[in-house]
């Protein structure tokens, strides 16, 4: 993917977020971007990312669908309120509940392709589904509950 | 605690799990100790391990909950059947689906305390639960479903 990824419209001081804050030299600095209704994210995890050998760490997997979601539901809101990312008030999601389902062992070594969609989008509170594949095949499933951050969890 | 925790019991070349694992230098080397019938993990999150300012992101949490959960499991079923951890056969658990509920946001440079008790064992299954609380405060409840890892994904 090119063009600018939905962590691109945060403010700098919201940008330091482990998953997918570009200013944290740390974290994983995932990007997410349109594709259609969903919204994908390619993920190369590195080599210390493992679980058992050979195999991808689940808290990594947790880690990419809860940004990701968040995410893809704030984009989702800036689309249905028909303004572009970037644009004032600031729509940020903070993650209320995750699961994942572990389908198969996440082979280490290769791109992993995240897609998401929001399902529904009520209120203050948004619920995102995704899958993870490698090699085109399903590894992952998630199911994401978030909700719009209140205004004192995101100081300026 | 001090002692050998649940990791240290783990063969070398198992010990690498981003999560638990004692000698990835990368990952979050979480140690688990029994406290009675629960078991405990006392974590201290880097500062980069922040989500919006303040906060502990979390997918940390998640992973946190993952591996501790997992090892919990596999210390229980050792205890049951009479044996010390470190003997054989090796019992590991994996995650089968993990999920978290995030009550409250989980501040940064404290202390964060898991604890967790096995439900329930059958079979190659267990059922995990665990909460996370900052400053005695209960700020994240987790419920996993481990099975107990195939030998071809543990190679000698």
């Amino acid at each position: 993917m090119s063009g600018k990824a939905f962590q691109d419209y945060f403010p700098d001081h919201l940008c330091h977020c482990y998953g997918c804050g570009r200013l944290n030299e740390h974290g994983l600095q995932i990007k997410s971007y349109w594709d259609g209704q969903d919204a994908v994210c390619t993920f190369n995890p590195k080599p210390y990312h493992i679980a058992v050998p050979g195999y991808v760490y689940g808290g990594l997997i947790a880690s990419i669908f809860d940004c990701h979601c968040c995410c893809t539901a704030s984009a989702a809101a800036y689309r249905a309120e028909g303004r572009a990312m970037g644009t004032e008030p600031l729509v940020v999601f903070l993650t209320a509940s995750l699961h994942v389902d572990y389908l198969r062992p996440v082979p280490l070594g290769m791109p992993l392709v995240i897609r998401a969609s929001v399902n529904e989008m009520k209120g203050r509170k948004a619920m995102v589904t995704a899958t993870l594949s490698a090699e085109g095949e399903e590894c992952a499933r998630s199911n994401v509950v978030v909700v719009r951050a209140p205004q004192h969890l995101m100081p300026r």
